[in-house]
């Protein structure tokens, strides 16, 4: 069977059982998910699954998942861990396809007794085929078939090119809710907890056949085949980049993903190694997993080594440099030429026109200068340092627009990308005005495929690690 | 002459000649600075000078310095350079203690002619004693006597007691803009440019002994005296911590720092020394430099090692976890007693009770728990990842508020550090309401000297630093 037609129940079911939803207690996950599936708008029946109820918010409620008249592709499982094993039985009866086990307290409480439960649902995937997401996770999100996390009510519903992959339900819902707010927008994702039965390798491979995919990030504690994994990397980073936060190198961190999803962390060096032979993206945090996939999204598939830093300041110029070159990018000094147009736009006094260029001013390049440096020869990227009070002259959308706008069209025309670091407002009360002005150029900016950092030194980081995946792209085509 | 006493007419100047100032054209400098200053509050007379003026912005105006009657402590210079060592000499006869010269166009350049002109300047400080601050630069913000930069009319009219020096004047502003942001408040801010006379080792002496002063921060391209730079600091971070970002350390960034403030950028390995057996502390990065300078601002003497991360959410320890220990920190498991009230607290499915502590949701910790911690005896300082959407249970201040007072009055009980680490809300335009009451929790967390941070891996660093800083002046009294 193909991984995609496998996988189609758990991405995108026709039909739905929540096992576990009471309506009663809202702090209830079952309750919580059957809310969550309701208001983001599953697009398939929901059967939710409870002993005693008739009805749960508003849905026709059964008591056992054996019950429900017709067919199910796929159920979320939010009952007692105890009474796990004996429901999957029932969802195996009922002929159900894929479950996702929310429910925690399994091997990573470091009890015996509650990981032979845990190798119990193992046991019945195994002998049955059906497949499990979990236990101890928040499940799968996949607007296409209006499928949602535990807690993702308010995700978007619209598609998007991004897949995340991660043990953490936590972080799968902060990078849905922080990566949102960059702009991104998600194909499918997938809280998969102790990985007892489908792991990272699965959804992996999934994900590099997915259509809809196209960037693969992923949190990882551990892995549970190595080798499998190792492999599979090496297979899918030719396809589509793979961005890896992974966690759990020191003695706490490994304590801390122990007890959160029993995930053995490995050692450091083994990991440096995996980066360094199989062309996945390493990142650290989610600022740098989001600023990572920002510059990936709307970047060209070979972005060059040349920068121009251009900033109204000489200080914005000379860390840029050092943040740009100690990544792996030049500054070359601009050609003569074009120092002669930058000369007659800029007075020599407080200014500098070598590259980086200092404008001597904070307000935004004019498009003669923008011109100039695109079309020197030896520059690939520019990248604008600015405020957005100065972008905005002083408050006014109009204005903004127009800089946008041009800086946009600098880009189309001269087929070179732009990289605006946008200096985040002040973080007093009162500059809430210039921080919503702020958030509405970020959205221009990504709307005309600029991507936007908060600082030369995050755009410098992430710029090299999308340039370090197109050279590893380019080593194993020159091998083919 | 003490150097108090002799930096008084520049920080605490009685009265100001602002030269070069026309009121007509509010881009030129001259101007600019003038309606800073009025807009500031400046508490001593100004006297505008400009040849042809009688009165601008409502004061009376001089065709030349000598012409004031009254006497004169402070001037700034805003005139074409070819005529600003002519203007100088007129200072200097008029009797006035000291310059900032805004003016660019000098050394900076690269021409021969322009450089000779910085030299007649230097030369007319050297002979007549005259001390002059730039060319090149933004001045002196103070805030006691109402002085501020170049473009300053909107800085904190209250004092604090973290001062600045720097190169660049933008980086001057915005260290203020964004620092008051974070509740950084001034003692004296220089942006001091070209360094012609008075240089970064003149302000450090003057601001180590400053009574206003506790923390000094320094943006730096180069230094004029390596010795007396080096010698400067190992003395002054005995007494007060030197947190600097130093840049222009690769060819294009030296390349910027010659072109800016035409300084000698200086070799990597040079400063790598320098802050090894100095103590000064070193960043990188305005984010990085404002982040320290919280830590410094609001934590202890002695900070401790032992760190717990409470966060809802396994994935949050794990990185949390990796963070800290990195960067120097331990996070000692929990002492079994302190496991048993956790255990108590916390049911076992879906938490981790043994550092992290992992409390299963996004809610923050309760008093219980947090007493339960900060008994432990291995643990110093208690990190708390937080949300500010549940800080405020959905969106009420007066839930923010209390949660808040709760962590403050444990801080103060146990005498443990909190740290807020306060992820930031999501980029949206519609998350705006959360971005507000994020920057109303932040200033009342700063209020209660409780260090806010954006990220995990942002305060460890933050950290690594104060705690570097504490050991060097450790070692430092040892040897005494």
């Amino acid at each position: 069977m193909s991984r995609l037609k496998e996988f189609k129940p758990i991405f995108y079911p026709r039909s739905m059982a929540v096992i576990g939803a009471s309506g009663s207690a809202s702090f209830k996950f079952g309750s919580m998910f059957l809310a969550s599936l309701k208001g983001f708008g599953f697009k398939g029946e929901i059967y939710p699954v409870h002993p005693k109820a008739d009805m749960i918010l508003e849905l026709k409620a059964y008591s056992n998942v054996r019950n429900i008249p017709s067919e199910v592709d796929f159920a979320s499982i939010s009952v007692p861990a105890d009474i796990v094993p004996s429901v999957l039985e029932d969802c195996v009866e009922k002929g159900i396809k894929a479950v996702e086990i929310f429910t925690a307290g399994f091997s990573e409480t470091g009890e015996e007794k509650k990981a032979e439960l845990e190798k119990r649902i193992r046991t019945i995937a195994k002998e049955s085929g059906i497949r499990v997401i979990g236990p101890n996770c928040f499940g799968v999100y996949c607007p296409a078939s209006g499928l949602t996390l535990l807690p993702g009510y308010d995700f978007p519903k619209e598609s998007g090119p991004v897949a995340f992959i991660g043990q953490s339900g936590g972080y799968a819902v902060n990078f849905c809710a922080e990566g949102k707010g960059m702009g991104l927008r998600f194909s499918k994702v997938v809280s998969y907890g102790n990985a007892c039965d489908l792991n990272e390798v699965d959804f992996l491979k999934y994900l590099a056949e997915d259509p809809e995919t196209e960037i693969i990030t992923a949190y990882i504690e551990g892995v549970r085949d190595g080798r499998g994994f190792f492999q599979a990397l090496k297979e899918i980073t030719r396809v589509k980049p793979v961005i890896i936060w992974k966690v759990g190198f020191t003695e706490a961190g490994s304590r801390a993903v122990s007890s959160h999803t029993s995930s053995l962390a490995g050692e450091e060096s083994i990991w440096d190694a995996v980066f360094s032979q199989t062309g996945a993206v390493r990142v650290n945090g989610m600022e740098e997993l989001i600023d990572t996939t920002v510059a990936f999204l709307h970047l060209p598939g070979n972005i060059g080594t040349g920068i121009s830093v251009v900033g109204g300041g000489g200080g914005i110029g000379a860390a840029g440099a050092d943040a740009y070159e100690k990544a792996g990018f030049d500054l070359p000094p601009f050609k003569p030429k074009t120092q002669d147009r930058l000369r007659r736009l800029y007075q020599p006094a407080g200014t500098g026109i070598k590259n980086p260029l200092d404008t001597g001013a904070p307000i935004p390049p004019s498009r003669e200068c923008l011109e100039a440096i695109a079309e020197d020869p030896g520059i690939d990227i520019l990248v604008l340092y600015q405020f957005i009070n100065f972008i905005a002259a002083g408050g006014s959308p109009e204005a903004m627009r127009e800089t946008i706008a041009m800086q946009a069209g600098i880009k189309e025309t001269y087929g070179k990308p732009i990289i605006a670091v946008l200096r985040p407002t002040p973080a007093d009360v009162e500059s809430l005005d210039a921080e919503q002005l702020w958030r509405k150029a970020k959205d221009m900016y990504l709307k005309a495929d600029i991507p936007v950092y908060l600082s030369l030194e995050r755009s410098a980081k992430a710029l090299s690690k999308l340039r370090r995946y197109q050279r590893c792209l380019d080593e194993t085509k020159t091998k083919i």
